[in-house]
């Protein structure tokens, strides 16, 4: 049995992080991971008609380009693991339309990185695939519009509120090494549903963070310290569900403060850019691991990562029949 | 490897399907399939707010009543999959709030019966989960305001339209056999995106066939015709697409028709129940299997079957976006 304590994984097998490809638009482009990241727009539409055929586009770049910058072929990809914000998770599907790779589509909101990292690292540690890509997007002007309130209405942001990334990670798992020794995933943890009662849709930092600190407490008990993280990266809480994560953590005994981060308060300069909280959306995580986290760990800077994408599985019609908005966190363990 | 052929994945290990529950509308109730549901509602809000809240609790109440006849306990489950076709997935995501289990949430919309027993019987198969429960549902009021028009508007349908079906479908697999020796998950092909081009939304069954045609294709391609199925099942193509499903596998020289239905016109009586095309919708596809396929092979009236639960992956944004809808199924081949 390859379950460890209540909702961990250990990986019997190795199963290796090969390579990320990702791509961000202007503004995140201009942050602090501008000259990290692979491909950066130089507008919100790309050519495109819509910013939904944008967002699309950006995830079937970054798997064509992370399968290319490989010398793959489609065929090699055994699995295509996909999931973004947008309702039906449109961006995934018609970017899958055109990859004619087998697809599991999955929904965890700003979880999703490593949702699709985690079950992939299953598929690939019990024998079932040899490749997969995972891959997750976002647009900050389709986000606005599904979630918020069209971007013409000009609408004023709350301090809390976070700013949606527009940007996709494409991150390629296989059980071969790599002639350059790449990172492997130790560990997965799958998390369960926290709410703690948070109603404000513009405070998803409070509303996550919850889930967040029970995820990462669990994986911590489940692998029985068995590693002890370099960095643990949160993705994304923001300023506001950073704080409360510490606080949480500390009260049950658990200080992360030195070696914690959150890909929210990572991908832009929160003081010049304007992002209020930080960053936010299924393509935070992805960028920030692609174009920083895995850098990191490739140059050796960290050898050992816990990597707890979040999510908030709200939806704008059940915010507005008074529901609370339900977080998410999973866990993805990772050593060089 | 258990990776059989280019998209297919053959179980090295047994993984039963323990017991299923279902739960569906008045409508449903009305239907075929009265006597084999396991609860049917009496009007279409069930005591909540709001129809989704209704949705939700349907999904709840599956699961809970699936635990509790197993007199199993929350925590005997290892991970709940689960999804839904409303915005954010917001049924399954509220529905795992309460029950405290990890959770992993799939977007592939009326196939996504299919693609949780599908992942759900892999991480069985690869030792990570002892007992999986696999859930979905819709609802067709919820539905058909976020896709089609509000009830309100009296909207006249097209001839070719299915009707949402009210229920929800949970599943429990297992690596434990039963008592009363239950059917075994024997291979699952993980579909691609297949899109023809059809752009007409109210005719989701001339989208989805081609996608189940490909996937049935590769089902029996990759197993090398190792089961002889008994019963070949799609859900839900409805009258349009069974026979244009017929049509496209016939001339592949795979001839079906003799032992292939379809769960969108098993569910209703087509001609007096006055749906059109049939039914549809995640929890079409789950309660008829729950309450009808399983049931059958439980009884050794068939002791194969090929379970084939297909999807239409568009939105209402991008099908105004003028986007052609892409569909994807997923096949579960099963015996006793």
């Amino acid at each position: 049995m390859k379950k460890i304590g209540k909702q961990s994984f250990k990986m019997a097998n190795d199963v290796y992080i090969r390579d990320v490809y990702t791509i961000a638009g202007t503004k995140e482009g201009e942050g602090p991971l501008s000259s990290d990241i692979d491909y950066i727009l130089s507008d919100s539409i790309w050519g495109e008609k819509t910013w939904e055929k944008c967002e699309s586009k950006m995830q079937q770049y970054a798997v064509e380009n992370l399968i290319k910058k490989n010398n793959l072929k489609k065929s090699d990809i055994d699995i295509m693991l996909a999931g973004d914000l947008l309702n039906q998770i449109v961006s995934s599907s018609y970017a899958a339309r055109s990859l004619e790779i087998p697809f599991i589509g999955l929904y965890g909101a700003c979880s999703t990185m490593a949702l699709s990292m985690g079950v992939g690292a299953l598929l690939i540690d019990g024998g079932f695939a040899s490749n997969v890509v995972c891959v997750t997007s976002s647009h900050f002007c389709c986000a606005e519009r599904q979630y918020r309130t069209p971007l013409e209405s000009g609408g004023q942001r709350h301090m809390s509120a976070q700013w949606t990334v527009t940007g996709s990670g494409a991150v390629w798992l296989s059980n071969k090494n790599g002639n350059d020794d790449c990172p492997k995933i130790r560990n997965v943890t799958f998390g369960k549903i926290i709410d703690l009662g948070v109603t404000d849709a513009n405070n998803m930092g409070a509303a996550m963070a919850p889930a967040f600190a029970d995820t990462v407490r669990q994986n911590i008990i489940d692998t029985n310290f068995d590693i002890n993280y370099d960095l643990i990266v949160s993705g994304d809480l923001g300023t506001v569900g950073k704080q409360i994560a510490n606080k949480l953590l500390k009260e049950d005994g658990i200080d992360i403060e030195k070696k914690y981060d959150d890909c929210g308060t990572i991908i832009f300069d929160i003081d010049k850019q304007d992002v209020h909280a930080g960053g936010s959306g299924c393509g935070c995580s992805a960028v920030v691991f692609g174009s920083f986290l895995y850098k990191k760990l490739k140059k050796k800077e960290i050898n050992t990562l816990l990597f707890t994408a979040t999510g908030a599985l709200h939806s704008p019609t059940v915010s507005l029949q008074g529901e609370s908005v339900p977080g998410i966190a999973h866990s993805i363990g990772i050593s060089n």
